[in-house]
């Protein structure tokens, strides 16, 4: 047995880029991609794939370079996740509401030799070019623009002479298109032979998690992995052929959780939206008959909030993730007819690797008590891995299955990235024995069920406790005044740290709660060592640009204020980190 | 980029073994198999496997190992695709339909440790095992009963002291049962770490594909090629969570076209079937709501010719493959509410590589268009193959896509085998020039679809099972009065294609055996679905210049003769799923 190896012919490199050449033939007359007025069949977008990678490869964008997109979903965007692999680069899908010096730095940082830019990004990547130094080379730059005709007519590139001053280290630039997207695809050859991969572990994509700071983490992820993420995700949520798929998450979040390549392999539609509004997405969803998407638990509550009480005509599969749905969206998207499945992941797993696999036995259970299990993250999914633990902080020892006991949420499986791109230590930080840490604190469920508690930075430990932030945050959520809230720690002389709570209150109160009154309402449910000591009003949260709470921002006004004066409590009798009082 | 290299956690093995652990959390109360009055859920399927492992493992069965089983599909059979393996040893799943003869010389080939007999076989594997050469050690033998319960109470192991009595050298044998299936299993460790492969590319599965002559053909598959096909035939598929699915396929037959683990994969029902016959089967599929079954045409063909006319309540899906469905048969089961896909693959592929996708636009043909679009190998499926094509047997070119050209069908992917066991230059024969070579002759139609025109092997498929001419001629030379033959395929109503011998007899012969005398010397000598139905005697077999048999004007005549009247035989009524006729 030992003596039969892997052959050429078993070994050939898996990769996503052969759905779109078997959808081509298997689903060439069905519609690939709607935007708008736009649509395109799967021959089409084959073919237009084929041509911009050839076009690509003559303006000599090749092996081991970097190409970067800054564009919404459309079209364009959904046929680069195809046709940059194709010429063998790297797809470097840079999010929208990033400011133009994280702009400048990733694009320094990634290297890009191309830069796709939308139309309507023109000056904010004109802002960030400035910021290049001056020997640094600067990407070339294609223009997306809306209107595929019209700008197939540019013949000559655009020239922007604009120059930006601020008080940086600035460059003079003009934004210099070699061509725009559709002038490539024309000059494309539709028979090119596609790059296919030298081996399966070749990068396919780098996604940067973060680069505010002058760390910019990107991920980066190979065919393989995400051919398995792809085929994972469809069978994890029962997509089947010819789903039609809307697009209200960015494919620039972690690639669209691996949907451009999956739709492609069961012939699908992508339905891309020029807004992301609640009229927008109900429209489409009943011109177009969309049958799946993946929405943030935010979409979902602006759809379901919207004043809208017609249910749907036809159930819509709805994943969602980033955050836990909350139960009266949940309650209120169940009954306009969207079937909510939820899941877990990170650009750094390529896509979901847990999911709330529901059973039948609870659509029994009361509207609560079915928020409370879908809240759940969940179970690894059937393929991207093979193994998923909680594990204690210190020990590395799996924690035990009794929905108390925190640990850190470790996966290993095809889903797991190569690494931080030219960040070993990073990478060494999240990749140790074998394991991926993914930096989330949990608990299991006596169901093998697991649900996260915690980020690791986002837990306070108050004398020798650890809580849960998050379980703080989602009592005062449940407070009828309360419109945004965040609870960090605070330092204190006595207990170590302390919960120290951010609130934003609803406007038009008839009367505004006192800080006594928010203490006494968590005293009232919530574990004493729980109740946050300090309440702070606030207009606004501080958030970034995808819309997460700057929790470091507020931690820093918190150690400004210093230890509270005194314990206002007994210390807790019982002090392992397990049990609460 | 080049300086990111794959890591442990991202390495990890891909194997279809976890499918199971993630089965028993997530469907852990869902059925698993049911069989008869047998029932088990996914915890209890997942502790019988591991209780399995174990004691497997307790007599010293490891990696390198092979373990065999002859049992046709009930709920051991089942569990043994996952229990073997994580014992780390390798699984070779017997053909039930097979003589002692060849099954003697498939357990000397595959070195089995361990031989899983079902409580029917015990006569044919005793004579098998009474044909080991005297210094060849036999596997050690473990009985699988029908009734659990009783099996359980078996504390020593079963003796059977009949000898065979035989023209062949013999060994004195006494069939010596270690132990008892559910013996096994009730000493077994529930909470046993189960040994994940090394590699990806280790082996997983056996399945001989000939074996009758010297020569048997061991085809070998690792837990990578398992466990993307059990992915891709979901996908290719649309098989749901939770579908219920109905085994009249063999699990011997390539391992079930990988649905053992494919099922655990979506926590679906395994229902097995004592007996193959049209009323088990319908009240199977009404008793359990069967959403899915494999079945060849015979088996589709014996459904709709059962003078049942009542539609089935719930449409079943049907993956048919082996053979196109006829058009009639096709119109039948549409009617009744099968909805039938069509599949094509091999042992060597470890199951369905090309599926006729279905156009919706084919809805609107006539019956007979229907049929003839479905008859239509089809397409590669999404994730299996990274590339098929139809090539010129001589230049090796591919062929025209014009439905005339006719061409070798070449494929390369995960679903091709590592190769065949202790046979290098089979192997190479096989495999070469990075593409696994089938053996199939077929055109590419203009949309892309591939049908089969011919085979370059001498294979004839019969009722779903692969005979070779080859070593039917090769029995039939051992007859004094043959001189010359040569077996082809005849078409067949009912059986797809039954075995044709054409017969050169010697001159001189004193008396001149009749066409029926020939028949029973085979009947004597060959598995039963071996035998040829049909023999004609001629003065002279057309050959070549080189002397080679013209198979292509034999098949020809055959063809010209139509279909045998009616099958000598009802079919398979009681037959478990053991024989045929």
């Amino acid at each position: 047995m030992d003596q039969l190896k892997p052959n050429p012919a078993e070994s050939s490199p898996l990769t996503p880029l052969t759905f779109l050449d078997r959808a081509a033939i298997t689903y060439g007359d069905s519609t690939s991609v709607i935007y708008g007025r736009e649509s395109y069949t799967w021959t089409q977008t084959h073919r237009r794939c084929l041509q911009l990678a050839s076009s690509l490869s003559f303006i000599d964008i090749r092996r081991g370079h970097v190409v970067s997109v800054l564009s919404p979903n459309n079209p364009a965007t959904y046929e680069l996740h195809f046709a940059v692999p194709m010429s063998g680069a790297t797809l470097n899908n840079l999010n929208l509401r990033l400011d133009h010096r994280t702009l400048s730095l990733l694009l320094r940082h990634s290297e890009s030799k191309l830069l796709f830019v939308h139309t309507l990004s023109q000056a904010l990547i004109h802002k960030a070019l400035s910021l290049f130094p001056p020997n640094t080379p600067l990407p070339k730059l294609v223009l997306i623009t809306e209107d595929t005709v019209a700008s197939h007519q540019i013949e000559t590139p655009l020239t922007n002479p604009v120059t930006v001053t601020e008080t940086e280290t600035e460059r003079e630039t003009t934004l210099d298109f070699i061509d725009t997207y559709e002038g490539l695809i024309a000059k494309g050859d539709p028979t090119f032979k596609w790059a296919r991969p030298n081996s399966e572990w070749d990068p396919i994509t780098l996604n940067y998690t973060s680069g505010t700071t002058s760390s910019p983490k990107g991920v980066v992820h190979c065919h393989r992995g995400t051919f398995i993420m792809a085929l994972d995700t469809l069978v994890d949520w029962c997509v089947p052929k010819n789903a039609v798929y809307l697009w209200t998450l960015p494919m620039f979040h972690s690639n669209g959780w691996s949907f451009p390549w999956g739709i492609s392999a069961v012939g699908g539609t992508n339905v891309c939206a020029r807004k992301i509004d609640a009229p927008t997405i109900y429209r489409l969803i009943e011109s177009h008959g969309v049958t799946h998407m993946c929405a943030a638990p935010v979409v979902l509550n602006m759809l379901t909030s919207f004043g809208r009480t017609e249910p749907l005509r036809k159930q819509v599969h709805v994943l969602t993730g980033g955050s836990p749905p909350p139960e009266g969206i949940l309650r209120r998207a169940e009954r306009m007819g969207f079937v909510v499945s939820h899941g877990y992941g990170m650009t750094e797993t390529c896509g979901v690797v847990l999911s709330c696999a529901w059973k039948r036995e609870w659509d029994l259970l009361s509207a609560a008590e079915r928020a409370r299990m879908k809240a759940r993250q969940g179970v690894r999914t059937a393929a991207a891995t093979t193994e998923v633990d909680v594990v204690d902080l210190k020990s590395g020892v799996s924690v035990k299955h009794d929905g108390l006991t925190q640990g850190e949420i470790v996966v290993r499986g095809a889903c797991v990235m190569l690494g931080y791109f030219k960040d070993q230590e990073a990478t060494s930080k999240c990749i140790k024995n074998g394991w991926l840490h993914t930096g989330d604190v949990a608990v299991v469920h006596k169901d093998g069920y697991i649900e996260i508690k915690d980020r690791l930075k986002d837990v306070i430990i108050s004398g020798g406790e650890n809580l849960s932030s998050v379980e703080v945050e989602a009592m005062l959520y449940t407070h009828p005044a309360v419109s945004d809230v965040a609870v960090v720690a605070r330092p204190d002389k006595f207990w170590g740290e302390t919960p120290c709570a951010f609130v934003k209150l609803k406007g038009q109160l008839e009367s505004r709660p006192s800080e006594e009154e928010m203490v006494e309402f968590c005293r009232e449910r919530l574990p004493h060592f729980m109740v946050p000591k300090t309440v702070v009003f606030r207009d606004e949260l501080p958030r970034t640009s995808t819309g997460k709470v700057q929790k470091y921002v507020l931690r820093m006004v918190a150690r400004a204020m210093g230890s509270l004066p005194s314990p206002s409590l007994p210390l807790p009798t019982v002090i392992t980190p397990i049990s609460r009082i």
